[in-house]
């Protein structure tokens, strides 16, 4: 649609050629529907790899459904997932606050604890964030879930990986879609004693895809020479690029650490709405004057800088 | 993956060539998520039309989920579907059978009846039909549900718009992905006063796309020079032909009539133990030794003259 | 109401004196709420030991709500239930049928079984086809849920102890309501592995008494001098006697094994519609001119004397 | 049990002996089942009356089932309730916060603000405050529940008839347990268009007694010569006598107004050690030492006076 880039979010990015083609090789001939076909085995048994995962691999259609998908295989009826407010990364103090009501009928009882990485402030735990959480979460008998929507984008920042960023975790999800992806996610059941229920929820979960290996095969291409880890590392550092340009301009607040994909910056009411005729982004707190800037795998250099150039004439105006 | 074609199912089949230039094209640069994108809206507008829909039209991934999605717009917690087993057609003398305990709390109440068009046998209401069960439903306070995974392949054997198929619908959905789209259907509000809520439930229920432009994208080339039509009418003139071709051959018995892209056909266990070493095909009900031999939109007549070949070749061999 | 006595339902009967008379016992001065009383522990620990439960008893408000906690400690989400219907008795080869679909997530998988003791026809099945069942149960991985609405009737019937109707199921109910109580169910899980969740679950499913003291009362009363089997040992021997005294009236069809506290006859529908005119009863079947009369702890001998007198007078009047 | 009053809960009281002769009094012969009983139609017609309610009373076990039953009649599954932190009064402009993604898909959508009138920290809504919320919920298309498990007590406090207090709600709950009734609660449906659904969610719901007349019949007690307002009147003026003695006490800080029969009172955490030895009350918040003290419809003058004896020994003693 437009001519230049937009930060609006990496899902108004289309689809990386290497996923289309991947679509387009597959496509030849009959094959059995819902999952037993050579790609999707293909598929599942590289992310098992990659990952170390006991418990199995389920392909489903977005981020929505891998987060609900995976906590099901957390939780009776009557269990809780805590999880934190967007604004918070979630801390074992923190969790420990919730545990008031353990054993008691009249509670909703905590069972799992569920955080995004990257958050979505664009921020990363650490590893030892990671263990120390899944440490207490252990101690606590509690499951832990991560949300990996953009797990390719921490996996990019913190240099390290998927295994590792996995491992503390019972259960997680792994992104295609914000990645390049047409629109696939993976749910990964790391604790093999999780995974007997996925495909019956699955189905249940109305996230079941009678054309499975169109969504396997998109995690090939996303695996095949980690262009995963090379998408997300290229949107990882064109909002390093655009924070660096726009840091210190007069007015303009970076918000949080640039841990991946996402600038948060505070800037004057009036300089969002001029830049905002101009450039799609989303105003995050309309309050506060704070917005979002995101970039995608297929951001551009010459993107960043012509954003940064507009950024840095509208704040210069006054 | 075969070199013959497969009569396993329609979604065997991979996707149209038409449908991944369809993807292909609608993949340039950055556009809002969600569907608030250009062909979202033309899609949409274009069903609307041609189903002349008051309510609206909402994609999903899947048939399941459009029926879910579309009987949720029609029933409250304590409300029940009237629905037949596979082997009936739902006349207003089986609705009529149900709707005992209408006002009695102890009950769920009936307030919805469903049906498919084209049903799980590969057989079509008529125009008659759908007409007084609908009168029925109308005078009933029943609401009428149609499910139309395979609703192309019943526009083509009744040769009659789209509009008149739904005209008699409160919601239907029309199918995409067993008639050569990668994965994508419609829900297809028809009743004005129903469609208000599609939105909510649509993402309540985990169907809601973030790259919405790739699943309008293959209706917009499944209507481009009714695509659509032209795959069903393929689709159910190899059935045909398989059926004529088989009928009258020692111990074959075509058991329904072959109103679309399905073939069920009783056969010795033996005859099918044999056919299905070479060829891929759903063995329906293994007691009575029917078996189904479904077409899709890329059967070729050479398929089905080579598999007619092999069923005449298995039953005269005793 | 009536002077007479009707044969409408037990649950149109009112509460045994006893049961009043111990709901006033309970109620001197404060205790703790939602089950922490001593009366609540009584009644508790008298159960378990009259029903050898290893899992735990749970008092709950009716019927359908005992069966819903019931099963809900049996099944996950996708799992499904099998019973019977209405007019049959379930056997291993009626539930050998229905397991066709294990393993295929296509399919709600069948996890339990679930029959009425005494069933919804008045007739009870015996130890042996109990433990037949149970035992296809255990070998087929499927649960065994047993309602028992009218347990006590059962036992009256059968002669044994409850332990023994009990000790093939997983969970059963144990009906105080049709059997002279105010409204008090017990829920008692057999299965050592199976009581953890019953607390949270009955909250969650809304029947957590706060005055549970006077739930538990009830039982204490029903259980004190055996006064349950005496209650139901009257109302069977009532329904017996009824059922002697109307077998063979001209027109007369008694249509079931009178094993509980129900009569189900056939006869003609004038005859019904007259009866029907000073007598409350149930038409169960008006196509097939069946009715049922069921009796309760309450009714008397001259109430059945005087009713099947009735009848008598009705048959003969043509 | 114990031989002095408790301040525990108000449902650690027992049943009010005209609430048990009421019980006692409907109890001859057989009567129609689910409220087809004239004592369901009486105590049904008397609070209709009584609340100038539109659409409908429905008894139920307990609150939180009335609560439950409540709200389902205003919601669609993707309809969210608005309500307090038991630590806030919800005032219209608390309840304009919560209002900002309305439209949005992504987020439940706000339908129904929830109060509890009496709230759970014992104070009122006054008329006034009642009105203004309800018209802020009318302008902006939010239905109002209200959570009456104690408006007995609210009405008391208020001295206004109940219809007052209800007239600006669309379904709001009578609570009888907390007032003397052995377990009964009505939900009670002013918006003449929302009742409909009632019978059908109550049974769903699990909350529909077969033998109604003993939950009618604690309302037809209630009822009877104002009961159920004396009794909250007693419990209200027991509440005040408390507060009054011990207000002043050395270390003794009653926090919030009493408006009903409770009183919170922060003290030092030795000293509710030794209180709580002997008087049963519930410590309300272990980190700033806050306890509730409640009175019940049972508590007497010399309970008063014995427990404010007792705090006033135990904070005198250091």
């Amino acid at each position: 649609m437009a001519a230049y880039g937009s930060f609006g979010s990496d899902n108004h990015a289309g689809v990386h050629d290497a996923v289309l083609r991947a679509i387009a090789a597959v496509n030849g001939g009959h094959v059995p529907a819902y999952g037993n076909d050579p790609w999707t085995a293909r598929a599942t048994e590289q992310l098992r790899d990659l990952f170390g995962a006991a418990g199995g691999v389920y392909f489903v259609f977005n981020g929505t459904a891998a987060n609900n998908l995976g906590l099901s295989l957390l939780l009776r009826p009557f269990e809780a997932v805590i999880c934190a407010e967007s604004s918070h990364m979630l801390t074992p103090e923190l969790v420990a606050r919730r545990l008031g009501g353990r054993g008691d009928e009249h509670r909703a009882q905590p069972r799992a604890v569920a955080i995004a990485q990257v958050t979505e402030l664009g921020t990363c735990y650490t590893l030892r964030e990671l263990r120390e959480l899944a440490e207490f979460c252990r101690a606590s008998d509690l499951r832990l879930y991560l949300d990996g929507a953009r797990l390719a984008n921490a996996a990019a920042h913190l240099g390290c990986p998927l295994r590792d960023l996995a491992a503390q975790a019972d259960v997680l999800s792994f992104g295609g879609t914000k990645n390049g992806a047409l629109g696939a996610e993976a749910v990964i059941v790391m604790n093999g004693e999780l995974g007997g229920e996925a495909p019956f929820q699955r189905k249940q979960q109305m996230q079941l895809a009678s054309k499975m290996r169109f969504l396997a095969a998109q995690f090939v291409a996303l695996l095949e020479d980690d262009l995963w880890l090379r998408s997300a590392g290229r949107a990882n550092a064109m909002a390093a690029r655009l924070a660096a340009q726009v840091r210190g301009l007069p007015g303009v607040q970076v918000c949080h650490p640039v841990d991946s994909n996402a600038v948060f910056a505070a800037l004057d009411a009036d300089h969002i709405r001029k830049l905002n005729r101009d450039w799609e982004f989303h105003v995050w707190d309309s309050a506060e004057n704070v917005v979002r800037w995101m970039t995608a795998f297929d951001t551009s250099e010459a993107d960043v800088d012509a954003f940064a150039g507009a950024v840095r004439e509208v704040t210069a105006a006054t």
